[in-house]
């Protein structure tokens, strides 16, 4: 079978996990929680399995979730979306991104990619026969040139992937990048889909501009959330899109092909779940002392870096350690100090080598300054 | 946004379900169980839970449940899979079916299908760019004129879907199909995806013969099965994908990007409980028993049939007692004397009327005997 994804290999996240299982190493390579979520939730989802929540939901979500999601978003960034018409629950935001691309992307379309991107966008917009531009962000800011992104659309820029709180550099968007955004799509056959999984993640006294939020923006984007990132559940695999009625009819008869519909029991729980708001607003503060934990204990070392504005990523600069190419250290600290990286490398289409490895800190306290130490000698 | 599915409304599962909830019918339409899981596995679920298994599984899935599926595969097929390199755990069956086609179909390839055909093949093909050629079958047999199959193969073919037991007719292939399938793909680029989440439900002493077991196709068939019809679980959305190793690296890459991974506490839950072999061994006889329940209540009616050969359905002619279109009878009966159903038309592409319904027997004795009562009134 001639491959349609010629240069997919098997994902960073599942290579260096598995290292890092296979030599005992820290694992802060794959963006997961490495403590469990609340009782609380557990014991929901038990009583829902106990009454027999376990056959099909409603192909959109069971409609107490899509409620609770359209309240949790008016609440929070004062935006409304219809629960019947705008608000899709899937099978984690992999598949609202992925059914995002194929509602939109037909065969020649042009993609607008922000790079370091993470790696579903790309195989997403190839498999559905669109051709990925990419806009490369460099380090050490990462901030997005507009004239130079101008200058990349023309008349077959059909979509633009969008995230923020971004994923592996921590930046997020400002207000003006949302503007300059909805300058250039506005009165444009271009779509945008934002990915927002870290929506709750931002530090340092940060708010999150979900690109909802702009009334330009807001009629022509899917915004994709997760579940698994917010409330400590990456293996239940619940994420959700809100989008405008007409992309939201899209959208689903894409996600009723792919998926149909998400596991019954997790949804109903959740929807009881989300009515603390407490329980996403602690978000900010639990992982702001992580990340100044984790760079506490490595302030010492020979490690730069500037503090992530949001996500649970910490990208860290090695340039005054070694000259190894990043994808190379990432594997020896891996084995020779049982320490589990990504490469920043592995975000980029050729993938640029510029020194930086990516850090997790989603994980233990303990585990958190064991790494910091370690990584302080080197 | 235009539509890339301009064909493709609600489906018609959705449609019915949602007609008979308004209406208080009987819900004899969308295929699922009308009564729970064992509570067994809702403990063990449970178990899972609690230890904390509430991360992301390894892509692949878990290698428990890998490991098992390997062993169950071998147990009731005599076919050895490779639980590293050719099993791969996904988001339903459907997620196995699109990952599966979007594996395989480029644009401009030709699919055939046989019609009637489950409502997500199409789409699927036609997402991916392919152009699905049609096999019409036809009532009351739907013999497949192996002939007329051989003459739709052009060098443009590229896959072909097969499913079998066959929803919505019941019909299992045999061992000539088989065969007649083996030496219409052998040494040709022609794959097969075969649809056999019905696998463990025959009736009348049949036994299932996998499109595995045959070793020309064991080498192009991707082999989808589903947890949730086995187990009555469809709303847990767990379902596999066997393949042979080149097949499996393909799906695996558009896997990753879909949905990723699967529930992680389900998945080893359902490690543990396909222990016990009588757990699908006993499906049979458990739903033999219901079919002939339902056909026993409309024996008096007008209704003519031939009892399903496998599959929890059971198709009908009323030709005896209307003539109306099948859509409209089967909207009516929902609406007048509280029974719904499915129109077999919606599973052809020109939508052909043989004025057939399809009943879902999935359901507790005594909501199949009402519903038998009221439809041998008619
Ligand atoms: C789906 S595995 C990758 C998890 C993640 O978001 C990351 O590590 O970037
Ligand atoms: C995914 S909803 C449809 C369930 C089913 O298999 C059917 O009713 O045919």
């Amino acid at each position: 079978l001639p491959s349609k994804l010629p240069n997919v290999g098997t994902t960073i996240f599942t290579v260096m996990s598995r290292l890092a299982q296979e030599t005992g190493a820290i694992n802060l390579s794959q963006g997961f929680p490495g403590f469990d979520c609340s009782p609380e939730l557990v014991a929901l989802v038990e009583t829902y399995l106990r009454r027999g929540a376990n056959q099909y939901a409603p192909m959109a979500g069971v409609p107490v979730l899509r409620d609770a999601l359209a309240h949790k978003t008016l609440a929070t960034y004062g935006v409304n979306y219809d629960s019947e018409t705008e608000i899709t629950v899937t099978s984690g935001a992999t598949e609202a991104l992925y059914a995002a691309v194929a509602a939109v992307v037909r065969p020649g379309d042009e993609v607008l990619v922000f790079e370091p991107a993470y790696d579903s966008y790309v195989p997403a917009i190839e498999l559905n026969g669109g051709i990925p531009v990419f806009v490369t962000l460099t380090p050490p800011d990462f901030r997005i040139d507009w004239e130079e992104v101008r200058s990349k659309v023309t008349n077959k820029t059909r979509l633009i992937m969008v995230n923020t709180p971004h994923n592996p550099t921590g930046r997020v968007w400002t207000t003006d990048d949302l503007n300059q955004l909805a300058g250039l799509v506005q009165e444009k056959p271009i779509w945008v889909v934002s990915d927002e999984v870290y929506e709750h993640i931002l530090f340092d006294g940060r708010t999150h501009h979900s690109l909802m939020t702009h009334p330009v923006l807001r009629e022509r984007t899917f915004v994709c959330g997760s579940f698994g990132k917010t409330f400590h559940i990456t293996g239940w695999k619940i994420g959700y899109c809100l989008a405008p009625a007409g992309l939201t009819t899209e959208f689903r008869k894409v996600h009723q092909f792919l998926t149909f519909s998400t596991v019954t029991p997790m949804q109903y729980a959740l929807a009881d779940y989300l009515g603390d708001p407490e329980r996403y607003e602690s978000l900010p503060a639990f992982y702001e002392r992580k990340r100044n934990l984790f760079l506490d204990s490595i302030s010492g070392s020979r490690f730069r870096f500037k503090p992530a504005e949001g996500s649970f990523f910490q990208t860290v600069s090695y340039a005054e350690i070694t000259d190894e190419p990043d994808y190379d250290l990432a594997v020896r600290l891996t084995k020779e100090i049982g320490i589990a990286s990504i490469p920043v490398s592995v975000f980029y289409q050729q993938r640029n080598d510029y020194q930086l490895l990516r850090f997790c800190f989603a994980k233990d306290d303990e585990m958190l300054m064991r790494a910091g130490e370690r990584l302080s000698r080197l």
